[in-house]
């Protein structure tokens, strides 16, 4: 059985041996670049795993674990020249480090490579790969968007919002390991399972994300406690304080929104105002849920439960995370 | 027999009823209005064209022309954003119109739907279309980046230049040209010297574009005369005039490279200088050695004479353009 381990070694194996075209070097560079700034490559180990479920030999998931981890990483380098960040895993981003077009450019290349790994899947599963791949990455595009329209919105309900986080972040887990399975050779209840799998937890990581970014422990969470705080990010908490405060709170909370300049006062005010209206509470509650969801919908595939022991780790795992 | 107009309504057609995801709507709005700018459809008016020389019903080739329309109108909103250019085809262009973000955002998702439009193509084909795609789209990537790299490099040699504009421009005619014959079931000797065809065509235009915009008539040519001139591109006759001018024209031609805020006096004199250096026949010459190159290549491929025709008559008309 494939342990979390060896599917990492699989995957930095081929991604260490990526076949970039050498010329220009500046196109090639900045993906080499953020592939290897140390990513948990969360996506391409969940393939493995899942294929590993119906399958020994996993090397057939090999380029399509390896597509979804460089699929990851064009999109991160187009975000953040979206949302003009300057920092990337503890690193400058791409844009900072070259430019804004060599960003543009690289991104789109990369995206284009994503395309020629998938392309070296085996021609059975070919046609749906491309299929399942080309759905998850428009999807993609479209949560992006939302999100940005979100920052200048007030009233963005908690449906809007958990429909952005589905389409930005679940479903390309939910496609990860739905490709996995279908490459493994799972039926198409299993692959439909595994694919409500990743959704659940990508929900659930995601409010688990905007939790830490409040409440994590400073010494121990990567970033800066409090960032989405300060440039007024559409969290799952904030769209809930937004949208159940009233009266007082919800002129203190309009207030500290259009404070730009103040930061440490700013992050302990907003920090407090959620503590008082409970949105840690609502959150924890809702992330359980959707962790739950994703158990329930994991126990049902059709597979021998010595089997799963691995994957239910690693979600446990990245569910008692703190950084 | 496909006529020219009859492949221009198989497109228009089927680009009319393209089914983009309908929210949000500044995602899809931007493809649309890109892609019904009144585009001259070369590329996918010459897969069905070269489908066609080898079968009659050329609608298995539908998707694939349209994928290849998809995937240069991509690379031309990006584009527009890398070289910060205000319009396109007579109408702003669309980071003009909506905003940087959104053209980064809608050009990516344009990307992906022109995967999705060639993954229609029938499942026997679909690998080695799939692999010429992102070839294709890889090498033109490439070529981008070498332009914007030129821009800042007075040394640029001939060789240097053609090989970019192969990159950026002449390859996709190779591919759209090519992607059709084996659509319709060509000899793969056939395949690449359809290849050819469109590799030195596009090459050919390409010249011939660089020639337009110094010496096209001002009362047919689209845009303004010399706009190649003001913002010092790396054309095929500045090229040729940086790396065969010596002594006083050297200087001249240098001295107008450091002009910026000349307008129309540096256009005369720079196109002056073109004259006395004959770089206007060298770039006739060089555009008439590729295209008959392209014409050598199509004569060469293993169909009736008569089939040749309607292809051969577009490449005449596109190489007797003023416009």
């Amino acid at each position: 059985m494939l342990t979390f381990q060896k599917a990492l070694e699989l995957i930095n194996m081929e991604i260490q041996h990526i076949d970039y075209p050498k010329e220009p070097g500046s196109l090639y560079e900045p993906m080499a670049y953020l592939l290897t700034l140390n990513g948990k490559r969360i996506r391409p180990v969940f393939t493995l795993l899942a294929c590993n479920l119906y399958k020994e030999d996993v090397n057939e998931a090999v380029p399509m674990a390896v597509a979804w981890e460089i699929f990851h990483n064009f999109t991160l380098m187009h975000d953040d020249v979206m949302d003009k960040a300057a920092m990337r895993r503890g690193n400058p981003t791409v844009h900072q480090k070259w430019n804004e077009n060599t960003a543009i450019l690289s991104g789109d290349a990369m995206l284009i490579l994503a395309y020629m790994y998938l392309a070296k899947s085996s021609s059975g599963h070919l046609k749906s790969l491309l299929d399942l791949f080309s759905d998850t990455a428009s999807g993609i595009c479209q949560g992006q968007e939302y999100d940005m329209q979100f920052e200048n919105r007030p009233d963005v309900t908690e449906n809007e919002y958990v429909e952005m986080i589905r389409l930005k972040t679940a479903i390309l887990l939910g496609a990860s390991l739905k490709s996995g399975a279908m490459i493994g050779g799972a039926s198409e209840k299993d692959c439909n399972r595994l694919y409500d799998v990743g959704i659940n937890l990508g929900l659930a990581f995601q409010i688990q994300d905007d939790l830490l970014d409040v409440f994590g422990d400073p010494l121990i969470f990567g970033k800066k406690i409090g960032s989405d705080i300060l440039c007024n990010k559409k969290t799952y908490l904030l769209v809930n304080a937004l949208s159940t405060s009233g009266g007082k709170e919800k002129k203190e909370l309009l207030f500290w929104l259009n404070a730009h300049d103040k930061g440490p006062e700013k992050i302990k005010a907003v920090t407090d105002l959620y503590t008082r209206l409970h949105v840690k509470e609502k959150a924890r509650e809702k992330m359980n849920q959707y962790y739950d969801k994703a158990i329930q919908a994991f126990q049902s595939i059709d597979v021998e439960e010595n089997k799963k022991s691995v994957l239910m780790n690693l979600a446990d795992e990245l569910m008692d995370r703190e950084s």
